[in-house]
């Protein structure tokens, strides 16, 4: 049951990485939606690796053939299903690590789990890869929170300790989103951009990854989104945003800032603009209760590095429990967050419009 | 729906600040467990509030009711029900909140998704005291895990700027977590509990409050626990943990730390040791890919200040549309962080239990 | 996780026979609905024994004490909790069965189940006296249906070899049905009131018991209410009648008939009538594809005879494993047909509303 | 969520009868299982149409592919996702049917549900071509539960007004059943074959069609499978059979004919057989208080007649909103009961293999 997510809207993702192809299903999307095709492929390609040095050199080939729940190209009220083929897979790449797991990775956990029985090419279920079935469904859902007045977006807040101008969270504004998202390295200041590249590549070089932060906003959601405990905002969003691999933390508004603040200074305020409800500070990120306030949503989620990497590592055999030295080889990313990007606007959209519907 | 938390255990939490009564429901209990009150009670008592300067002076009464699970003093299959009756509350300490609501309070988002017709009295379902139940539900899953031999524990890691001692992440023991988790002021470095004490009653002389931060960890549970994607025990520990009124971050090992790390240095290199697999740092909590690696699970949850303060703020009438000041009186804690700590090790209990069955 | 039913409404239901209470949390009402409390008993007292000598004398203190989700008398949003206290329980009557289980009834499968740890005494978690809490929901939901123009009515449709005229499946009226379900012996046909009351004391007075069936509908639903496939109206339906104790058969429209007919016979053909699409037979009972096409939903459920009986019967005891004699003693039903009309009336109001919200 | 099932193991199904292709998704089989794909194929074959002059001349292409799930052969934990391409579909035949619906199909309810977007050709997402990823699903469950000692089998109990006889529920054999169900027209009385064909052919002769019932059982299920309340094993067994289309009605063990009975005779006797505890009678059809007892499931369910019939019948012109005749075209079975058997199977199947899990 672990690879269904939502209430409203259900979410099911099938696949391995190197299995015959990977994809989603989605039901209860509302009925009667032309999806935008061409606007979907673009957003699926901000994911795609193989662009620039900074990314995999694996070409993934991410054409998504939908199978059903599209009539005359509009959404029928059927479960909508798209996959994708695997191609240009090397299995021969990753046929040590069933006994060798690779520190950092699932490979141990998964063979354990699954008694020995689990698919270790490629990371199998658990690879990255599985995020591009979670784009297609998340880039349908952002095209839908559009036609809403919603606006969904994200940008590139750190790599190693190379950080970008964080977004204004009170005055935020859609237009800006989408210019930040829609960047081919999406940072809010363009001069950052260089640095950031620089860690990636530098680290690529010693045959190592970096990690990082992307921060994520959300404006237009209408007041009264959300729901009380274990369906607020927050749940919501974490629950799916820790499904996507090497997060390691989740935070909303001034998040882990807030332990050191007083209740004066992380309050927000209230105040009335534009004959509105509106707050001058945004330290909840949006959500109060578990309920959005009208103010942008504001997540951001901590990517630990990719952990295949060429460096020598300590790891064990399985079968002859003893320890053993591994280096990864194979394509890797030296830093899967520019990638990521995409991942955690798709992850903050299907999480906002089950909420909505 | 969002009150129901689970899938193999179902938890169903209940109540308003002042309601007759708030309760809870398990169900999927294993049957035939003899529930320890006395202890139970002890754990209750932990989260209780009225003990000491540091807190809200309410007492609330917070003997528990079991209604139904229970046979000759052990589970019996059927769903279990505790509740515990809401006395010594005063309502009139909150008349003007419906209209003019607390910055960082749930008041207006309530207000408007319940179109007026929420309880706002004393928080209503959004009270901090809806963590009772949670803790009669969690302390049962803290006994049932101890006799499996999972011990969970917590501490206050950082309440305003003075920082605990953090858990030591590999070798923390089950003794370690029980003594420090025992404390009255749980904390690792006793020295440092007279600072945070300080911390709190500077706020509280100024009216104000402050936040903080709780660490838990989980030691002895079996490698394999858990699952992939949405199911994966960080998702499952942070919707439960986001579900904990004044949560705003959430952090697994290494977590918003690892975004500043290389792949060599935040990979858990693995080592054998007394025959088992295992790392010699624990970046990652104890989880790879939402499964337990036999690792100490390192959690941590950022609370921000309470939000009900003394001091004048800025907010609004909802029925006026205008600017309005709001001073909140009533009895409030300055800290929430202390009485917090068993609602963790509850929370952090339950989604383990729900994960093992 | 077996006592929560719906999706949009959560209805969680628990307690044992002679347990401190019994009680149901309703999670998902709209807010702000204020409960007609004596409507609400009367619906109840149509359920309570002890009235008449058709039914076990036991008399069952079905007061309902709301122990939260309400505020002012009305819905408020948070979750609605409602509890009725165990009193008059002779638990001593039951003391034989744990080892001695009764034929028909769940003694032994709840024994092996919770392998010897379930609560025996009056039939614990199986009992009939939990669709009383069921009622509690289910009356409120009938109110809630009310309001929205949907009327839901039941009537005894068969006592052992006695029947009552059907509903008139394409005209029956709300105000017909509200007729008949008021009625305290609820059949269309009075004068087969008398024959059937026959019946039941025969049983009664041989020591033996009687079956039936209740025949529901419900009128006003709108076209289009329900989904496909396992969400469809006759999977919701029937998976909430057949968690009512003794139900053995679920059909709809002309059910178990349509087997026997023809295409040409069994479907409905469409006709204009009133300016709307309607059907001039409804052999499907309202539902195609498990969706509602606006004619009156038509259900029927067969009851077993009250499985404890006076007569004696063939038993084992399972500590010896040897064939053993058992004649049960006790107050029970001779017939728990009549009780169960508002049963089987709650269990569709709340399938119905699940469906509708 | 309509088309998602279970709790541990969850199926997920989609496709419409004329998108590019159906399928299922499997998440929660134990790891490791082998399945057999000769023997799933055999399994499908007897579902798919145009064998004989009895059935659909649609040829299906019935071919299964495994986009993933599998690793060498066999499961590996990951979600299995089989799908089916739709070809030989012919579109034209239901040109019409988006207008004036057929009588006793989804046509209108879905045209309502989903605002006139639904996908009509071939019955959309109701058609009974979704039973065939329902079968692959089942067909997998099939070989777990064989595996598990678990033999569940099926056969045609009726056809109009040609009984077979019926399935002996205290003594069928795992051995009887699979000897039944395999074969091509799986009647116990083989006699009674010729008699059901005659009935079959005289429908399609009079451009008309018939309906039936299967009957099914199942042996070997251990006692103590199941839950009580909403998810029992009757819950959750209807809720699945009524999820197949021209269901309409379900039934347990004798099923409607408790009605008539009285308690002395409804009642099963317990006895200690081959050092067991057994019962005489199998009127609850093995299930008490929604939980196996050891002896046969047994289970009925109703199909009423193909819908789509050649005679001329009522409909009504839903852009018009006046009546008009409709004669259903194309290619249709005068009788799904045969190809249904083994779609019961499965359903069946499923259900139990997720009560077991």
């Amino acid at each position: 049951m672990a690879s269904i997510y939502g209430n409203k809207l259900k979410i099911s993702i099938f696949g391995q990485s190197h299995s015959a192809g990977i994809g989603v299903t989605v039901d209860g999307l509302p009925a009667g939606f032309s999806i935008d095709t061409a606007q979907l492929g673009q957003f699926l390609a901000r994911r795609a690796p193989g662009k620039s040095p900074l990314a995999t050199p694996r070409r993934e080939g991410d054409e998504v053939e939908f199978l059903c729940g599209l009539y005359n190209g509009a959404t029928c009220g059927a479960p909508l299903t798209g996959i994708i083929r695997n191609t240009n897979t090397r299995s021969g790449d990753y046929a040590n690590l069933a006994d060798c797991p690779r520190p950092g990775h699932a490979d141990y956990t998964a063979a354990v789990k699954w008694n020995g029985h689990q698919d270790p090419t490629g990371g199998g279920h658990f690879s990255g890869r599985l995020t591009a079935p979670l784009c297609i469904a998340g880039g349908i859902a952002l095209q839908i929170l559009e036609k809403q007045g919603i606006t969904v977006g994200a940008h590139i807040a750190q790599i190693e300790n190379v950080t970008d101008t964080p977004f204004d969270d009170v005055n935020i504004s859609a237009k800006e989103l989408k210019t930040i998202a829609g960047k081919s390295f999406p940072v809010a200041n363009d001069n950052i951009a260089s640095a950031m590249e620089a860690a990636i590549l530098a680290a690529k070089k010693a045959g190592d990854s970096v990690g990082g932060i992307i921060e994520c906003a959300a404006v237009g959601l209408p007041v009264g989104t959300g729901d009380p405990m274990f369906d607020g905002l927050e749940s919501r969003l974490a629950s799916m945003l820790f499904a996507v691999p090497a997060v390691k933390g989740v935070e909303f508004g001034a998040g882990f800032g807030c332990a050191s603040m007083r209740g004066s200074q992380c309050n927000d305020p209230y105040c009335i603009r534009d004959d509105a409800v509106r707050t001058t500070s945004n330290n909840n990120g949006g959500i109060l209760g578990g309920i959005a306030n009208g103010m942008p949503i504001l997540v951001r989620a901590a990517f630990k590095p990719t952990p295949s990497i060429a460096i020598e590592q300590d790891s064990v055999s399985l079968s002859k429990m003893e320890n053993q030295k591994l280096a990864v080889h194979g394509r890797h990313d030296p830093c899967i967050v520019i990638r990521a990007v995409p991942v955690v606007e798709a992850a903050v959209a299907l999480a906002l419009l089950d909420a909505l519907l």
